[in-house]
């Protein structure tokens, strides 16, 4: 790439996560340390594609670093995955002048930025935001972090209801195919056992954990499990299978849902954030391209995007034999 | 009641509520004012029957006035239902020393105290805690404002993901047969409806109000819906009925369940606590009996308990108008 | 007043107060409701002055209810308190056609309404916002209770670390001349003695206080001051003289400052909020003027705002006596 | 060292900070789950001098993760520091049949732990615990993460108020000799500007870059303020200096202080904490001693004692570009 990026577009894509205004905020910022332009694009590759966007200077970014949510919406978008969207949208990017993308979201929307790399070789730098955590190429997504203190808040409380009442709850948190969320949140509430999808408890093994914490005087227990998890059956169904095996438990569950992607993000997440979009501009500066910007062993590093997506992020099993050991 | 209480037994009993343990706080400490002699009763009428008793002095209680959930734990007590069980329960209290009772708790809890009281002429205060304010004979029972901060904190956080991806969100709260709770935490998170038990909208006007919603330019929705609401259909149904009658919205289901009832009590329910166990211990002094304290127009009121436990709690019909008019 | 309200201008002015964003909100949207129009006037009546007004829709309220601060901004305006400045503030509103005007703030904002009222014979009716609580006419003034639930958690962090260290803090609250917040807030958060300005303890009865605590077993104590406490001394000359006379005490100061003013409103301030903007808005439009809407007894009242002014807001005297049997 | 480790001692000593209670709560659950015995020891090294032990099972330390300060509590020793005084610490350790010691704190509690250790070659592994973030050897201390959170969820509670206002704020925040706090808290916060020990930015690099921006356009700024700051004034003489270059500025001063020590710990903090609590009983176990257990790189590793008294906690001089730009 010789000539150098002169207008930048950023958009959020995918499921929305805590810090992504902040990301936003870094990126536009950056644009305007730099002296070059910035388009907010509306509704990620949906609005890329009806051309909703919107020039942004410093001060468009105002008070947005502690908001959650997405000042620039998100959606899913079918047409983007056709031809004709994609050639629109190239279109529309064109005629606006913008020659470097920042795509903040998760695997599908860098799948697609890849496709559209691919296509027009069209200048994209990524950066990780999902509560889920589940990108290879950063130890943390934008949002995870705040994610953790939202769950470990919730069952906080869930907590002092369980043991004013001698209860077990079954509590389901978010992550999708991966066990990130339930583990760390699951060590950080105490919870007594934590079901997550990269490790097939089976359900004896749970009835035996629970009978185990009966016996050592826990008068309540709190198990976390992540909504893909494996073993077989959802919250409500575990709720009536420990119900029919251990008569002796009030069993209540506890779906945590959608408040676990709002929420105004962590300072860890808003750093995070800002380092980020710092990083992805100035690598689009460099002229590179195709990469997603990411944190690994506490240093802001460039992961080819097509890793990115097809590598798998790894829970610590070392946190497994921790939590056995702190839940005991 | 000539002779002066001498030791004042507490107990919290059916749901545990922010704020019952700074109502446990101020009873053992308005007791070590005035000299005498507390008890706390453990897992409410349940531990009376077994004499699961400890003295409390005014620094067994430190530190305690910022916990959710209750120290003395609660239970629901079937064997207090049987002439045997109270028996039981009131030889326990007489070996103890104990002659008058203070019950934390609800309607059910009062219904109990009552009976107690007309067997063995045992004197007896009720303080009202319960999330769902469905009280008579007090504005606010203990709990309720944590609860209703609770609520409208976790609708914030949907707000920034709902507002995110212009969806529309069913939110369940608590409140038993009442409305208190979807009413008020419904006004003060923005609720576009609320649908609760005192008024039956019909799923007409709730349809056309989301049109209304969506034509007034709305990107996204928030319905708050109370546990007992008398629409005939559960939030799930609600779901389904609402996507086949307007396709245009993606419509999310979040049941908050129990996180509403912990979590470090609002200061306003600790005050309310404060004032509240003062008055019922000093009232024993007084040789009164068979009355709940709580607050009303912004006083410290006794009401006889039969009122209490017969008495309907109602919802302000003016804030349905008031939601009506500000979620325009 | 034969001719209807056609155009509400609504303020914020003096001290911003959490819930502000809320009453806007509630009276943009009561306008909007009753087909009338409405203007934003920024920075209180200097930007009244300078005819900076803004026409606002229903939506141009969203997403604010839980927002602290104000958007319409807050300035205090010399200007205002001349003739001068008060003409050219009458021509603007005149101007714009605005015929109605609702004042949200404090005693001097009131003040200046007044003023402004007799002056040019224009509409006009306060809402109480401010966090201090003291405002006559009203039991809670916007922002209020928020202000409560920040102390309150703030003191429960600082307990934290005094009680890990057996430290005696002296922290000092905001509230002006009135000692609402540091009465409500020292009983919540558990202060072990609370100095108010309408109450002087003297520094002896302090010091028995505190040696009466040492005594009764506590390791750690929290005094809280309010501002304008009238014991003659500042947090840290108290400090010293408590240090100078129990040397066996490691005394720490925290002065909360503004911190105090900010963040997101409670539940009980954001719908009161919605109530008291409803009723200001709905008063104009029934042709009243001079008026404060306000809580008294549960329920939204209209005060005259001369009342309002000159009228004392006092504290609960009884409170002091909670304070001091629950503190033992 | 030939037999193993039979019952450890654990302590916190220094500044109590967020996640040391999790900390106990993981050795003593270390200690259950490989059945050695572990005696908890109170206020620190005093509590060494003086016997002030007690025996810790797994259930002595339920519900303490979430709670801030330290069960344990934390003192400063003046007698520890003699030989006199670590000899009869010694003793007492010996007579309880204490082998291990687990300390938790920062600098000045490992410097006695190497002296102990060199002394009675008494096995013991240190934790760091301070908010300070200031040890070398581990990238996050116990405290340091939650502490973040609380001034950012604080200074954004002062934004509101500060651009209600369009106001100047000095905010002084904790961190001793170092800018960790400062600067993250800062960049999270959206500050305009960071003044930390590490670097002297100088008055006229302040003034310059607080009227930059007030020319970019900013209605009000946030100045975070390290408390070891080498700029040569405090807080309150900064502020007399800028209102007397920039009169145009209504400066305000907040010092947040000891509230950054107290509150529940992050996720972060508590997983962390977990972490470190079962690699200090193991590595004990292993045979080791005179080392620190802390995160480097994402990974629980040990670093020798002296070292990590020794060397300097570096800030990431990367971190102050990314103010730079993203405060533009």
């Amino acid at each position: 790439m010789s000539t150098k990026v002169k207008k930048i577009g950023v958009l959020t894509s995918g499921g929305d996560a805590p810090g992504m205004n902040a990301a936003i905020r870094a990126v536009v910022r950056t644009c305007a340390f730099h002296n070059i332009e910035c388009a907010g694009i509306y509704r990620g590759y949906q609005g890329m594609i009806e051309g909703d966007f919107k020039e942004m200077g410093a001060r468009s970014v105002n008070n947005i670093i502690n908001k959650g949510g997405t000042i620039l919406k998100s959606a899913r978008s079918m047409e983007f995955m056709t031809p004709e969207g994609r050639k629109k949208a190239h279109e529309n990017l064109v005629k606006n002048g913008i020659d470097g993308l920042v795509v903040i979201g998760g695997n599908g929307s860098f799948s697609g930025a890849l496709l559209f790399n691919q296509e027009f070789n069209f200048p994209v730098i990524g950066i990780p935001g999902t509560i889920d955590n589940d990108i290879y190429g950063t130890s943390h997504t934008l949002g995870y972090d705040t994610a953790l203190n939202t769950v470990v808040e919730v069952i906080d409380k869930i907590r002092d209801t369980a043991s004013s009442h001698n209860r077990l709850f079954f509590i389901e948190v978010m992550g999708r195919d991966a066990g990130h969320i339930a583990l760390n949140a699951g060590i950080g509430a105490g919870a007594e056992e934590i079901l997550i999808p990269e490790e097939d408890m089976g359900l004896d093994r749970l009835l035996d954990s629970l009978r185990k914490s009966k016996a050592s005087g826990k008068s309540s227990s709190i198990v976390v499990i992540a909504e893909g998890d494996k073993i077989g059956k959802n919250a409500f169904e575990l709720k009536d299978y420990v119900e029919e095996n251990m008569p002796e438990y009030d069993v209540r569950v506890s779906i945590l849902g959608h408040m676990q992607r709002g929420g105004s993000p962590s300072c860890f997440d808003r750093v995070l954030a800002s380092r980020l979009g710092v990083k992805a501009v100035e690598s689009l500066l460099d002229g590179k391209s195709n990469y997603m910007a990411g944190l690994l062993k506490d240093e802001i590093v460039l992961t080819p995007l097509e890793q990115a997506v097809k590598g798998k992020s790894q829970v610590d099993k070392e946190l497994i034999r921790v939590s056995d050991i702190v839940s005991i």
